[in-house]
C-alpha cells in the first residue's frame, strides 16, 4: 500500500485507453478491463490487427460499453496528442480515466554492431511511444481538473541491465526516471502514477525479440520463465488493487526492486524489508554471475569479430 | 575496487577527450588532465567559448602535449561520429584513450507547463548528447581493438527524482541503463566503463538552471551545497583512481546510490555495508519529506492555475 493513499482502483465504468493494445499485455488487459466493465479504447498503429482485436473485446462487451480502437503512431506527439483527443470524443470530450502504457518493443543487439538508427528507433520505441501519451494525458487532465490513473510499462531491465540491453534499457531506465519525477509531481494534481516492471512476456513482440537477441543474452535469462499476457495482466492489475507504486510480475524482481526504487513508497512492508535484506546480498551475486558469463563469452566475440572483419587488419 | 580489475587511471600520456569541455565540469577536468600531462580535445558547441577554454589549457601545457578544441553539435550522431574522427586525426588516426561525457544541460520545468519540444530537447541534450559519443568511441576503440574508459555523467538525478525534473531525470536515468548495459558488454571487449553522479556543480549551466526551476524544486533542494566545478572533478576523479564504476561526490549520494545501483560493483565494501544499512532506512524517509513538501505546496499551485488560465473555466 502507499504511504497516504488508500487504492481506488476500479475500472467498472471508467474510460481506460490502452496503448498497444492490440497484442500481448495490451491485448490482454483490454479484454481483462472489458469483462471487467471499463469503457476501453486501445490504440495500435497496424490498423488490421487492432480491428482484430476490437472485434474481439466487442464480443465481450455488454452494449452499454463503448469499446473503440485508434490507429495512431505514437512515437509521434502529434499523433499521441490527437488520438486522445479522438477517443474523448466519445465521452463528452474528457480524458480518460485511467491510462495504460502497453505500446513497445524490444530488439535486443549488441552496441558496437548497431547503428545510431537503430540506437534511436530502439529508444524511440521503448520511451516515447510512452512519455508522449502520458504528457498529453497529463495536460489534458490537469486542464479539465480531472483524477485518473497513469501506468507506464517499463520492464525487470528498467532497474538493472547487462549485455544485449543498450538499446532497450537506456528507454526502459527513461521511463523509471519519468514516473518518479511524475509520481512525486503529480501530487499536486492527484493524479496517481504506477510503473510495472515484468520479466518476458509470450507474446508476439517477445518472438521478434529473441531474433536480435545475442547468444550471450539468450544464456544470461536461460532460468527465466515468460508468462503469457493474460496472467502478466492479471498481476499487472493485482498490483493496482494493493496501490502499489512499482508492480512486478516476480520474486526475483522484488529482490531487485528495493535494491534499485530511491526510496520511492514499498509495497508490503513486512515482505519489502526481507526482499531488501536478501537483495541485499543476492542481487550483487546475482551481477557477478552475469558479469562472469559475459567474462566466458568474450574469446568468441574476439574470434568472430576477426572472422567478420569487424576489427581493423593487424598490421 | 571493482571486483576483477585493479584501478588503472593514468592520464600522463594519454588521449583525453572531454565532452562540454569549455565550461564547468568539463572545463575543471580539462585542466586537471593537462596538469597531468595528458593529451586533451575539449569539444563543445560555442566556438568563442571554446576558443578561449582551449587558450587556458595550452597556458598549462608543456610543448609536447598535444591540445585541441573542436566544435560541434554532439545531439547529431553524425557530427559526434565526425569530432573523434577529427581528433583521432591528430593522435595517428588511433581513438582517444579516455573519453569524458561531461556535456549537457537541465531546465528544470513542470510537466504539464512544458511543450513536447520542450521535454525532447531537454532529454536530447541529457541522454544523446553523451550517447552518441560513446556510440562512435566504443565503435572506434574495439575497432581498433584498443582499450580505454569511457565515463558518463548522470547526476543525483539520475538515481532518484521528484517533481520539476521530468524532462532531466529520464535522460539521467537513461544514461544509467546505458553505463549498466555496457559495463557489462564491453567486459567483452576490455573496455571500462563509469559513471558519475553529482549533485548540483556552481557553474554557468547550474544559473541557467535556477531560472526555469520550480519554487517547489528548490525548495526540496534549499540544503543542497552545490560544489565548485574543480571540487567536483577531483571528486570524480578520484573515484577514477579508486577504480569505482559508479562514482558520488557526496555523502547523501552514496546513501541513494546502494539503494538504486541494481547489484552493480560496489565501491568500498566496509563502507557500503554500513552506507546501505544507513541508506535502506534512510532513504525512504527522505523520500517521505519530499513528498510531504510537494503535498504542501498543491494548494498554490492550483491557486496558480485558476488564476493563468491553465483550468478550463469552470461550467
Amino acid at each position: 500500500m502507499p504511504w497516504f493513499n488508500k487504492p481506488t482502483y476500479q475500472p467498472r465504468g471508467k474510460h481506460c485507453y490502452v496503448t498497444g493494445g492490440s497484442s500481448g499485455l495490451g491485448k490482454a488487459l483490454a479484454e481483462s478491463l472489458v469483462k471487467q466493465g471499463a469503457h476501453v479504447t486501445i490504440v495500435a498503429r497496424d490498423v488490421k490487427k487492432g480491428e482484430q482485436a476490437l472485434e474481439g473485446l466487442k464480443a465481450l462487451a455488454s452494449p452499454s460499453q463503448i469499446v473503440t480502437f485508434i490507429s495512431a503512431d505514437l512515437v509521434d506527439p502529434t499523433s499521441s496528442t490527437d488520438a486522445l483527443i479522438q477517443c474523448a470524443s466519445l465521452h463528452g470530450g474528457q480524458a480518460p480515466d485511467y491510462i495504460f502504457c502497453c505500446a513497445g518493443f524490444a530488439k535486443p543487439k549488441f552496441f558496437v554492431e548497431s547503428t545510431p538508427e537503430e540506437m534511436k528507433d530502439g529508444f524511440d520505441g521503448v520511451y516515447w511511444v510512452t512519455a508522449y501519451t502520458v504528457h498529453a494525458a497529463t495536460k489534458m487532465m490537469v486542464k479539465q481538473r480531472r483524477t485518473g490513473k497513469i501506468v507506464l510499462v517499463s520492464s525487470f531491465a528498467g532497474y538493472t541491465s547487462f549485455a544485449g540491453y543498450s538499446n532497450y534499457s537506456p528507454g526502459k531506465y527513461a521511463l523509471r526516471g519519468l514516473a518518479d519525477a511524475l509520481r512525486s509531481e503529480m501530487i499536486l494534481h492527484n493524479i496517481d502514477i504506477h510503473i510495472f516492471m515484468p520479466c518476458g512476456i509470450l507474446s508476439p513482440g517477445y518472438e521478434v525479440e529473441n531474433l536480435t537477441k545475442p547468444a550471450i543474452t539468450h544464456k544470461v535469462e536461460e532460468n527465466d520463465t515468460p508468462l503469457t499476457p493474460e496472467e502478466c495482466s492479471r498481476r499487472l492489475e493485482n498490483g493496482l488493487k494493493k496501490g502499489y507504486y512499482q508492480i512486478t510480475d516476480n520474486l526475483v524482481t522484488d529482490l531487485v526492486r528495493l535494491r534499485s526504487n530511491g526510496g520511492v513508497p514499498t509495497n508490503n512492508f513486512f515482505m519489502d524489508t526481507i526482499y531488501l535484506l536478501i537483495g541485499s546480498f543476492g542481487v550483487p551475486i546475482w551481477r557477478m554471475t552475469v558479469d562472469w558469463e559475459v567474462r566466458k563469452a568474450r574469446k568468441g566475440i574476439q574470434v568472430e569479430y576477426e572472422a567478420t572483419g569487424i576489427y581493423e587488419a593487424q598490421s
